[in-house]
């Protein structure tokens, strides 16, 4: 391509809404542009190098086996209704009337419709395994689109769903997309790791994140230093940790005044303590209902469920209804926002007691919240903390009614916890941007929508099921964040958007004629080059050159053609280094391979 | 591919709502599968057609130096509101409400994008010409959802747009893409005709479509036996006709009593005339205004617009509309609906000489319903009808005023008319399938966006554009229109899912060995094979094979293989012809080759 049939449009400053840095360079290198928030077009060379990490990984999902379908973004809003997931994502679905009144909805994923043609096809274990993918325009109504392409509200994605006759066979998909997923980021260039992670809305029963680890990454990870373990801080269990409920008290109960004060660590800051001495009380309300075989050995029908955590910590809400599910029969907790519920329990100033005390709660307590014997809490009222808060002393008889308490982990883990290897290793936390997606989903699909395999007895099983998605736009933030520097973006060849780009200092007389013959004799051996055909001054060329960061610079210049002698300069190299003009075309195949 | 890996759900039956060819045989072959209505599964096999010829028509694109990108499908309301097409779409734009309350429009089509694009990035004329294009998936919120892929709510189209400094640079890249188009279609074995064809909602000033012709066709073209001209019935003109508005009459004026005849042929039936001896009166409302200036030699503001043609001929609207603005500068009509209206005009049974003589109506006569002195017209009143209307004796002085009645072309070319070059050709009809449609857009979008250049002299202009559609999955629709047989789909070899299928007799033993390494050769050296690998009876295969539509099948046979001779089959073959094992691969390129 000519630089001058293209659409490149270069800018030298960062766009005044972009935080971080895939952002600033995708934009200034014209690699995309923002149409309105969370929409983006995809420019000529943005879209090269989409289409490349594409390619990749179609090629993968083709080595293992899978075939391509493209599915409908257009859904009737009946098939969600089927899964009970047009409830679960919410306002982040689209939905829209249609000429006709009926209710239509634009989709970011595609199990419904892709168990709905299981349904209408499959029928018996011989048409099993089977691996279907597609790479396909999503949409999501995302609440607040941002950090350029990655929080976006129409992003293109892999998504794979395998169907499967044993459990066995679902494990053995799952590890060939494990390992065809570590292929597709190793060929685009990127340090991925795998994180156990927690399902979601997705659901299932074992997934994996592939993250790739940079300072832009919205979700947490935490690894052991064992290099043995690794997970999304959702989904991160914490090694072994004991707690008694502390010891003896230190000190009198004291109840002191803390008005204007919005956070607990404004609270400790004033009190002079530090947050970890606070103890943190959330209220949730029970929501919906479990069997009431389930509920018969715990409290008849709990209205909240208190979780009280270390000042220092975050409740961890996926382990916090694991915890309610299993010890209290509760189905489901929502953080409780009626105002005049919140009043009635001074929300902000909750004492672990009264949560103790009240015949409608449950409480649940991390180890490290019960494992001292002074601690600062709420008093009950708005504006007011206790100080020498004792556990044995101060919550009451009801702290060792197991159908009441239990002392369980439900936080966050953070970094210095303890690996749940038991290993002795230790937790550090890293910032990582999730590129893929692995679940086991087994049946949840399949009974819900009636999508069943007869076995070779005529007997009728649902098809067990797995699920496997990719961003690859992602792809790009990930090496857009990872791989640039002050000068801009610098790309792996495998997605460059061009591998090579022919730079003559003016284009024209004998460097025009050198130029146009290094790029066709590039072009026709398979490397992908563009030619800077434009007027524009050397230095400009370069410039954009590196800013858009082309894995290698051919640069032709009067004086060097007199010598014979071209320059040739690899972007994440220091220096250019002047080869003859015979040699050009094998130093770049060379510089590529590198 | 195994066949066993893919999903390819044939079918014995046609489904029971698939009228056309195209849309019974791509879901009994399972190359789709119907979602809702209008919206489709694209499955293994119809993945692959689309995907190569998308690919073409890529190559094509590139060929003539256009630059892909790649733009969203959600868009503000406000750009369509910019150009008014929110408007003009009407009903046909999905338009939905975001979780802010923001409407959001799912759109068809891209000039707004691409011009708002072009503002921003583009303002001197040494960035012209440029050409971008996109493949991308469109949502269009049909009425009526039918023929299978024909007409449907999603569906994958080329768009390309093309941008200049002067009208000679867009009728050199008008032309460069006409002749891409006709090399696509070429290469993707279709037989196509270009022809002339009205702009519709998209504007401009010259279009044209390129036509799939075959009995499914939903657009009529006219074709003249000269070989030199082939128009849209829309946009059809007609060689020079001559109208005398008769002769004297013949007979008395006659009413006559017609009450329950629904239509023309009905009255022409009972009162024993020919259709084309009857005169079709309509009557539709002015609407909009032009400037006053425009007006000033025309009916100061006319309510009415009147048009007469033979009973056996049809209004074209583009004409009707053209000729009403040029000679009474009517900016817009639409056929009255109102109902008090209608029957105040006894809509159905109006005669041509009311019209005349109303002091608020204008009046376009075509050329051969001016051109005989006997006609039956409706008597304004309902459930009458006179005999013997002549023009000259009966429509009144007002006939003479030009200013008030005009006697020109109004209605759609049909078969027998004499072609617009006036070279003694004759049209002849045909039905089409369009596949592609290319516009000179001129400035209607940049001038309504703001989209400026500016000249060597910092001069501003707008610029010039043009814009140029291929409906991808059409080439399917119109590939399996027209090569289908009575055992199903016969696939060009360069948009077929698959170029050979290799058949094994039984998948096991000698057998499995000689398939898997024909199979493996053909892979090999590119040829793009199918292992029919399942567990089937042999006609079963067979029956499947021709139904997909393979270009080529190779069968491996016991009784063969001890003879060392395999069985090839051309699908388009009558026969099948024994080939030595040595000789398979170079018989099968030949084949594909032919």
């Amino acid at each position: 391509m000519r630089w001058s049939q293209s659409l490149i449009p270069t800018q030298k400053q960062n766009p005044a809404d972009a935080k971080i840095v895939s952002h600033q360079l995708l934009i200034r290198a014209g690699f995309v542009r923002q149409l309105t928030a969370g929409v983006f077009d995809f420019l000529p060379l943005g879209l090269r190098s989409l289409r490349k990490a594409e390619q990749i990984v179609r090629e993968e999902m083709n080595a293992i086996g899978g075939a391509e379908v493209l599915l409908p973004a257009l859904q009737p809003l009946s098939l969600w209704q089927q899964t009970g997931r047009d409830k679960s994502y919410g306002d982040n679905l689209f939905r829209m009337k249609d000429r006709h009144g009926a209710t239509t909805v634009l989709v970011p994923t595609h199990e419904e419709v892709i168990t709905e043609l299981v349904c209408g096809t499959i029928n018996s274990y011989k048409q099993l395994p089977l691996t279907l993918y597609q790479i396909q325009t999503k949409f999501r109504d995302e609440f607040r689109p941002r950090f350029g392409l990655l929080r976006v509200r129409e992003f293109l994605m892999k998504d794979a769903y395998s169907f499967h006759a044993t459990s066995e066979s679902l494990d053995q998909t799952y590890n060939d997309m494990y390992a065809a997923y570590e292929k597709i980021f190793a060929r685009c260039g990127l340090a991925v790791s795998a994180v156990e992670a927690d399902s979601g809305p997705i659901g299932g029963s074992a997934s994996h994140e592939f993250m790739a680890t940079c300072e832009a990454g919205e979700d947490t990870l935490l690894i052991s230093d064992k290099g043995n373990f690794a997970a999304n801080v959702e989904k991160c269990e914490i090694g072994t940790r004991s707690s008694d409920l502390g010891g003896a008290p230190t000190g009198e109960l004291t109840r002191v005044h803390t008005p204007n004060l919005p956070g607990i660590d404004e609270v400790a800051a004033r009190l002079k303590i530090p947050a970890r001495q606070m103890l943190k009380t959330l209220v949730y309300t029970v929501i919906g209902k479990q069997d009431d075989a389930e509920r018969v050995e715990s409290l008849a029908s709990p209205k909240w469920l208190v979780a009280v955590v270390r000042g220092d910590h975050a409740v961890n809400e996926a382990k916090l209804k694991r915890a309610a599910s299993e010890y209290f029969g509760v189905a489901d907790v929502e953080l409780i926002d009626n105002p005049t519920v919140r009043a009635s329990w001074a929300i902000g100033f909750v004492g672990p007691d009264r949560a103790v005390n009240d015949p409608l709660s449950v409480v649940l307590i991390d180890l490290d919240a019960g494992n001292a014997a002074d601690w600062c809490t709420g008093a009950n009222e708005a504006d007011h903390h206790v100080m020498h808060f004792n556990w044995l002393r101060d919550a009451g008889d009801k702290l060792a009614d197991p159908k009441k308490v239990r002392v369980v982990d439900v936080r966050n883990a953070v970094a210095g916890d303890p690996s749940p290897k038991n290993d002795g290793g230790v937790l550090s936390e890293r910032k990582g941007i999730e590129l893929g997606h692995v679940f086991k989903l087994g049946t949840k699909y399949s009974v819900a929508m009636g999508a069943n395999f007869k076995d070779d007895k005529q007997k009728e099983y649902p098809v067990i099921m797995g699920c496997y998605g990719i961003g690859v736009g992602r792809i790009l933030i990930a090496a857009a964040e990872s791989l640039s520097d002050e000068k801009g973006l610098s790309w792996p060849v495998a997605i460059a958007p061009y591998s090579v780009v022919v730079t003559p200092i003016k284009y024209d007389g004998e460097m025009k004629d050198a130029a146009d013959s290094i790029y066709a004799k590039l072009n026709a051996i398979g490397i992908d080059t563009i030619l800077d055909d434009r007027d524009q001054r050397p230095g400009a060329k370069f410039a954009d050159a590196d800013l858009i960061g082309f894995p290698v610079r051919v640069t032709v210049g009067d004086r060097g053609l007199k010598e014979g002698v071209i320059e040739v300069k690899a972007r994440k190299a220091a220096e250019a280094e002047m080869v003859k003009l015979d040699d050009v075309i094998a130093r770049v195949q060379e510089l590529l391979k590198a």
